[in-house]
C-alpha cells in the first residue's frame, strides 16, 4: 500500500474535496507553490469566462501542521467562489419546484458522459452526472498532483510541460541546451505554453479564429520529469510497469485520447537501428544514454532518462456551433445546449498532465524507497544512488 | 475487489504460470479456443526460429472441471517445449560453474530492461532481469485474456485485432460493411493481419527488407471490441474509467510506447465540430451514435459503440545491426550481442493486444454486473439491458 | 473495484473528512439518520466532560443532490465545534512561538500510538501522532457506515449493537424472541447499551466506582445484521472470505484487541457435536439452520443467518491513575500526563463497531450484485433471492 | 504496491499453485527449509489417514535461480501425490457417466462452505465447492509464509507457534526465560505443539477420546514474532493497522473463529491501570515496555515488543457423529456424510497461524523499507535503526 488519493465534489458544488494517503511526514509544504499550480490550470488563451471569475485556491483541513506534513492523511479543499448562484440546485437536501428550479438537464451533449452516465446509473436528470463528469474535478487532480510535485523537488525530482500542437500549428521543440527550470520559466510565459514564440502567435490565432467560428480546438501537450534515479518502476508484472500507469493517468484526464511516451507512434514507424538509446558510460556519469528516444523507459521502469509523456486533447464538446442530440423525454432531435464557452483548453490540459505525471511518479517513488518521513527516504535514496554509483 | 490475475515465470524456465481470480462459475471453457488463441501469438510473418519450435499450449491445474469453472481460481500453465535444455542455466538449485554455465550476461542490450533492472535489483548477472522481461510473459497474457474473451463471447461480446500499419506502410481501414466475424476471419488468413491485400503485400517485402538489413521494424495494432452494453466504466473517480485502464494495459505490453483510442492523435489536429459522434434514436436500436470517432468511450464509459483502440510498437531491440553498450565488469564499451532474431513482430502483438483489451473488459464488465455465476450474470445484464431500453 | 472511504482529520483539528467512493444512484439518504448514528456514538455512562460540548453532524459536502446520491463519491465532513480554540495549536501554516505555544506533547503516553508513532514518523512533537490516533476518527468512520447502513436498510438489512460486558459484569443475552428493532430500541434506552436491567446497574457503578478510583475499564460489544442474503464473500481466496474482512475492520478499531464471531473463543472449548449448526428446510423458508453458533459464516461466506460479531475493548489507556514512561528529550521517566478523562467508553465502541461491520457488509454486497442505482441492485437481489429459492 | 499471493488449486486436483508478488530480489531460499514448514503442517496427535500417505513439497517454477530470487514473481506448486486416483472425478475436461462417476456431492454438511457456495455459484455438484474450501488450500498458504518467513529470517525476525489449549485443556505459558528459538525446538517436538508437558499428556488423551467417540475438538493456539523494529504498520489510517490485518488473516484461516492480540479478551475485564505496558528506557536498550500485554501493538504499529496472537479453531465439522442436514435434490433430511476423520487439527492449525501472520509482518516490513534487493533492505532497515536510536 503506497501512495493513494480520492477526490469528491461537483462543478457547481460547494467545494471539491481531496483526501491523499500515504505521503511521509516532514514534508515542508509551500502553500503558495501549492496555489501557484491551481491558478496555472486556470490560466491559458481561449478560456472563457468562469475561468476569469474564479481563482482557485486550496485550503489544506488535515494531515499538515505547523508548516509540515505528520504523515496523517491531507485533506484539502478548494472552495467554489460562485457556490452562492448554486445552493439551490445543487442542494444536498430535497427542494421544491421542477425542472427549471433544478436546472435539469434532459438533453445529452455528444462528447460528454451525460447520456451514457444517465442510463448507467438510471438517473434522469443529467446534471447529477455532468456536474462530476465535468473537467472542473482536474482542479482536485492538480491539488493533489501538486503536492506530490513538493515531495519530488525534495529529492530534486522536476515536472515541466509544454504544449506541443494546437490544431495543426506545431510548436517548435525546445533546444536540447535549455534546462527543464529554463522551460518552467518561458513556458510560464507563454500564454499558449511554448518556447516557439512563431508557434505561439499562430496557435493563439487558431484559437481566436475557432471561438469566432463557434468551433474548438484540440492539441498535444508533453510532460517531462528530470532528476530521477534508474528503476521506479518494474519488469516484473504488467501492473508494476511505471510507463503502463502513467498511461493510465493521462488517459483518464477529461478528454484525452491518446497517450505516448518517448517518440511514442514514430516508434512505429522507424527501424530498430535508429529508435533504441546506446548505452553510455563515464566514470564522473555512470551509465547513461546517448539519447532517449524511448522517453526515459526500458521494460516499465525508469532508465534515468528524463521521462517524457505526451498526451492528446481532444476540442471540448460543448460548442457553441451546435452538434445533433436526443432529447430523453420526448426521444426528439435537437441540437445541442451549451453549457460552457471554452474555444481551447490545451494550455490548462498540460498543467493537469504534469499533476497526475507527477502523482504517478510520486508513488512509484514512495514504493522504491519505502519509509515514513522525508529525512528516511532521503536516506534511502542516497544509499540507493551509492549502490548504483558503485554497480 | 473484482477480477485479478498474476503472472509468474522465466523465458527459458520450466513453465510460465497464471492465477486468474474472480471468475464467475458455469463458464464452460473451449479448450481447443484457448490453445488456439496462444498459437495465433506465434503466428505472423517476420518471426524468427523459436516461433516454429514451439507450439503453447495451455494446461489448467485449478478451478475448472468437467469443462466448466467453478468460481474458484482458475491456475494456467504454458509450459516451456524447450525446457531441458535450460535445466541446468535456469535451476533453482545452486549449480556449480562459472559464467559459462550460468550463461551469465553481463552485457546489457539498448532497449531492454536489462541495465535498469540489473541497477534496480542490484543483480551482476543480467540474465535474471532479461528472463522475466521477455515478451515470452505475453503469452501468459494472452492465455489469462482468452479465458476474459469466452467470458465475453458467452455474453456477445467479440474481440478483434488488425494491423494498422508495418513500418510506413499503412494498411486500408476495413469496409465499413465487414462484420467483426468477417474481420476476424480475414486477418486471420494473412500473415500480417490486414484486410488489405495491397499493404499486406508491401508489409511482407518491408520485413523481408528488414531481415535482410539485420534491421527490425515495429508497427500500429488496432483492437474492437463490440456487442458492449452502455456504462462500463465511469466517471465518477479517474481510476475507474475505463479507457484509462485499458492504456494502462496497452502500455504494459513490452515495447508498446503509444496508445490511442477512436481517432486518437488525430483528436488534436481536427475541429470540435468534426470530432465528436451524434446521438440518434428510433424506437429499434434506442440511443445510437452517428459515427465513432471516440471509440466507443465518452467520460471514461462504454457509450454502446465498438471499443477502438490502438497501440504502437516499437522495433524489436535484439538487433543483428548491434547498437552501442557497455559491458558492466569491465565498463568497457561493446556491441550489444544478440538474444533472438524476429525482424517484427507486430502481427502477434497485435494478438497480445487483443487479449490484455479484453481482460480490461471483463473485469469492468464482471464490476458492473456483479453476479458469482455465468447464468446470473446474464440475468442481470438481460435487466440491465431492459432498464436502458426503457430509459 | 467496489467500495472505498478514506478518512482525514486530526481530533482538535477543524473537522474530519471522509470520502465514500462506489456507492450505487438513487440511494435516499436520511440525514437526521445520519446525525443520529454520530450523536450515539457520543453518549453512554462513562464519557468524560468532551462529550457533551460536543455534538456532531455531517454536513455533506460532495455526490448528493436533491436528497440522493447521484452515484459520484461522497465527501462527509464532521467539524470540530472546539476548533476556535485550536486554530493555532492547529494551524496548517507555521506559528511563532515554542513548545507551550505548540501545546508540543514529549511525554508518550503508555498504551497510545505516541511513542511508537514518533519513532516511525521521526517527529519529535508526539501532537503529530496522537491528533490522528485519537479515537475521535471513529466519528468520521460511524459517518460513513451509517451511510453504508441506510444502504443495507434500503434491501432489509438491519444492523444493531449491544454490550456484552464491561469488566466482570455480564450482560444476559437478550431474549431469543426478540426482534432486531426491539434490540435496537431496547438498547437505545439503556445508558449502557444492554437489555439486561440487573447488569445495566451494575455495569454503571462500576464505572462510577472506576473512575471515582481514576481508573477505567473496558469490555465486550456485539454487533447483528440480520436479513442477509447467503453468499456474501466468498471461500475462494483468503482475502475474500468475508469474515476475514469483518476481522480487520472490527480489530482496527482504536482500543480493540480481539474478535471473535458466533461462539467464537467458545468453540476451542466444545466438541465438534456440539459447534456447527444444523442444515433444515422447509418449503416456505428453504433452507436454514438449527442454530447459530458459527454467527451466519461458513466459508468465509454468509449462510443467510445473521452475522453475530464482538470485539473487546480495553480500557482507554489515558489515566488520572498515571502509568510509568519516559520524557523523549531528557530521556527521564515521568508518570504519565492526562489528555482525556473518559472511564469508561464501550458504550460508544458498540456504536462504532455496528458502523463498521455495516461498511464491510455492504462492500460484499455490492460486490455481490454489482449494479449502479438501486433499482438495479434490488433487481439483481431479486433475481439471486428468486434463483437460491429455486435451487 | 506491496507484497501480493494469489493461490489456485483444489483438494483432489493435481496440485496447489501459488504465486508470490514483490519479493525482493537475492533472497537465498533454503528449499529444505521451506518443505519441513509443508511437512510441519501435516503433522500433530489427531490428524486421520491422509496425512500419512502425503508428504508435501514445494517445487518452485519461477522467480528462484541458483538458489536465490530475481524479484521476479515466485511460483510454487504443491503435487497432489495421491492424484492418480481423482484424474476423472476432477477432470477438466467433461467426462462421460453420472453422480457416480463424478463423485457428486448432494449432501451438504453442517459447519462447511459446501451449502452456501453452492447457492451462491449455482452449482449442484456440491464436490465443486468443497474442493476449494478444503483445509487443504493452507498447504499453500504455508509455503507462501515459509518463504515470507525466510525473508524475515534475513533480518533476524523469527516466527514461532504453539497450542495454548485443546478443549478445556489449557497448556501453561512457557517460562518468560525461553527465548524463541527454544520456544520453537520444545514445540516441535510435542505432538501438540506446547511446552508443558502435563497438558500435552491430558490433550493427547483428549483427542484420543474424542476419536472414539467419533467426536472432534478444537483449541485455541498461539503465533509470537520476535525481533520487530518499531512501526510496522500505521496509525494513520484504518486499513494500514497490522493488527487489523493480521486479524484478518487469522480469521480467513480454515476453521478460525477469534482472533485477538496480546491478553486479547482478558482486557475487558481488567482495569486501565492494569492493561498498560509501561514505557522504559535504558541507553543500551533505547525505549523499551516494563511488560507486553497489549502484544507489540500501539495504535496499529509495532512497538517493539514482540507481536502475540492467539486463534481460535473450531472442531473439524466432519464427523463419525453425523449432523442433520438436508439433500439438494430430494430436499429430505439425511445425517451428513463424512468426507475425513481427523479428530483434532489444533497443531496443524498453529503451523498454519505462523506463516499467514509471517506473511502479514514480511508485507508491512516490505512497505516500511522499500528496496528491491535484500542489500538494500538491509541498509535501509540499519538506517532506521540507527535513527531509532538517536531518537
Amino acid at each position: 500500500m503506497s501512495l493513494r488519493y480520492l477526490t469528491a465534489g461537483e462543478t457547481h458544488g460547494p467545494q471539491l474535496t481531496a483526501i491523499i494517503e500515504g505521503l511521509p511526514s516532514n514534508l515542508e509544504l509551500d502553500f503558495e507553490a501549492l496555489n501557484f499550480q491551481l491558478q496555472r490550470r486556470q490560466k491559458g488563451h481561449g478560456r472563457g469566462r468562469r475561468m476569469q471569475i474564479e481563482t482557485d485556491t486550496a485550503n489544506i483541513v488535515g494531515g499538515v501542521r505547523h508548516g509540515r506534513t505528520t504523515g496523517a492523511p491531507v485533506a484539502v479543499i478548494v472552495e467554489n467562489k460562485d457556490w452562492k448562484h448554486w445552493t439551490s440546485v445543487m442542494n444536498v437536501e430535497p427542494i421544491e419546484g421542477g425542472d427549471e428550479a433544478k436546472r435539469r438537464v434532459f438533453r445529452p451533449r455528444p462528447g460528454h458522459a451525460d447520456l451514457n452516465g444517465g442510463l448507467k446509473y438510471n438517473l434522469r436528470d443529467l446534471r447529477n452526472v455532468l456536474e462530476r463528469s465535468s473537467a472542473r474535478e482536474t482542479a482536485a487532480r492538480v491539488a493533489v498532483g501538486a503536492i506530490a510535485r513538493q515531495l519530488l523537488a525534495t529529492f530534486d525530482i522536476k515536472v515541466a510541460g509544454r504544449v506541443v500542437s494546437i490544431g495543426d500549428v506545431v510548436a517548435a521543440d525546445p533546444s536540447p541546451d535549455m534546462s527543464i527550470d529554463e522551460l518552467i520559466a518561458v513556458t510560464e510565459e507563454s500564454p499558449v505554453r511554448v518556447t516557439d514564440k512563431d508557434a505561439e502567435q499562430k496557435m493563439i490565432e487558431l484559437i481566436d479564429r475557432m471561438k469566432a467560428e463557434g468551433d474548438t480546438i484540440g492539441g498535444i501537450v508533453e510532460c517531462i520529469v528530470t532528476g530521477l534515479p534508474v528503476g521506479l518502476g518494474s519488469h516484473v508484472q504488467w501492473d508494476r510497469k511505471l510507463d503502463g500507469r502513467i498511461a493510465q493517468a493521462v488517459m483518464s484526464i477529461n478528454a484525452f485520447k491518446g497517450v505516448e511516451i518517448g517518440i511514442g507512434f514514430e516508434a512505429g514507424r522507424t527501424p530498430g537501428s535508429k529508435v533504441h538509446d546506446e548505452i553510455m558510460y563515464t566514470e564522473e556519469r555512470g551509465f547513461y544514454r546517448a539519447s532517449n528516444r524511448l522517453g526515459g523507459f526500458e521494460g516499465g521502469m525508469t532508465n534515468g532518462e528524463p521521462i517524457v509523456v505526451r498526451g492528446v486533447m481532444k476540442p471540448i464538446p460543448t460548442l457553441y456551433k451546435p452538434l445533433a442530440s436526443v432529447d430523453i423525454d420526448t426521444k426528439e432531435p435537437f441540437t445541442a445546449q451549451v453549457e460552457r464557452s471554452d474555444a481551447c483548453a490545451v494550455p490548462a490540459a498540460s498543467v493537469v498532465m504534469e499533476h497526475v505525471v507527477a502523482w504517478e511518479v510520486a508513488n512509484a517513488f514512495v514504493e522504491k524507497f519505502g519509509g515514513d518521513s522525508v529525512e528516511e527516504i532521503q536516506a534511502n535514496l542516497d544509499h540507493y544512488l551509492k549502490q548504483v554509483g558503485a554497480y
